[in-house]
């Protein structure tokens, strides 16, 4: 028991340390006007793709800016930053999660009177950034139904504290064994207030929709701002 | 610094009580002729539905018990448990990994004159799961393909320390960007050693070769104890 409660204390202190940071990160993107989201899936759920996909389509009306979590290598940094937008990527070293300090530290890097949403992309990783606040405005849940219609259920900590879930690689849907249906209810079991998108980066289906929504959360972040 | 540090140092602590009980495990595995295995994916690679369809190829040659280790929920036991081998279920009530003292406590739970191959699926998680021995013989990884060919290099920790891959859904590659020679180099620049199965748990394919060389290690373990 002596070790099971330690590692429980230590892990209130560390919450509360980074929940400390987030508070001050929050104040940082509510001074400068601009949304932030926590974007937060298992490995290969498609996190850089779907922002690859969503670039052209918020860049009309937004300005973006990312920040890229990844435990090694600046491979989806370097995806990113061919949309020439300001990216930077934070190597965890091991970590399986970002947490508010990583964050803080790379925000003085960016030019904030030009950017009204920053989009941070998370360790691929479906429990541990569940438990670990950055100061963003909300999550968002990338989830490839090829996963399997169990997944909601099963982490279902993470469905809980999102404003959206993107359901990806819609077009592998047929081909898999995934019940949509028992899917999106338990979604809706664990957050019946919860925005669902259903979407293929592969054939663009259900894209605009997405994109639609997070451009009209930005513009309602600025007004109530 | 100052948390980052007391982070790591905590980390330290919580592995070396880890080792020491996963020793213990080991000896007890050992004393009974049992090779276990840790089981490491991401949420939906396929852990479950590699241990469903390859328990009935095993089954002839083989006496398996099976550790489920989940977050919440009994779904996967449950799935198990029709297959009519000794299955029990560890919640971890949000912990993101395995260690080996849940293990331990489940072990006085079967008999261990029937088996000698005890299966433990780790939690879904790529990350933490490959700091914390269990006492396992050796680490298993199962890596959906629809995942991207990318994520060997991005997750390399768990890559060098596993004794082989199983590379699931193979059956959806033409329908996926994903390059399998790319995958399996990179796989290979990691661990030149490593056993790397390819594998379709939808209709069938490479199951045989999978459960063909465990078996070999079953035994192989058993002639060196």
């Amino acid at each position: 028991m002596g070790s099971g409660r330690r590692e429980i204390e230590v892990m209130a202190n560390l919450l509360s340390s980074n929940d400390i940071q987030a508070e001050v990160n929050r104040a940082h993107f509510r001074k400068n006007n601009c949304l932030a989201i926590n974007v937060i899936g298992s490995p290969g759920a498609g996190k850089t793709t779907l922002l690859e996909k969503s670039l052209p389509l918020l860049k009309d009306e937004l300005h973006v800016g990312v920040i890229e979590g990844d435990i090694f290598t600046s491979k989806d940094a370097d995806r990113i930053s061919v949309h020439q937008i300001p990216v930077i990527q934070i190597n965890t070293g091991g970590g399986c999660h970002l947490d508010s300090k990583m964050v803080s530290k790379v925000l003085p890097q960016y030019d904030w009177k030009a950017l009204n949403l920053m989009i941070i992309e998370n360790v691929g990783n479906l429990v541990c950034p569940a438990d670990f606040d950055l100061g963003e405005a909300f999550k968002v849940i990338v989830l490839s139904i090829v996963e399997g219609d169990d997944k909601p259920s099963k982490y279902p900590v993470i469905f809980r504290n999102a404003k959206a879930v993107v359901l990806n690689k819609m077009d592998l849907e047929k081909l898999t064994d995934v019940n949509m249906e028992t899917m999106k209810q338990d979604i809706r079991a664990i957050n019946p207030g919860i925005a669902i998108f259903e979407v293929s980066c592969r054939n663009g289906s259900g894209l605009k929709e997405w994109t639609s929504w997070l451009t009209q959360e930005v513009k309602a972040y600025q007004r109530i701002n």
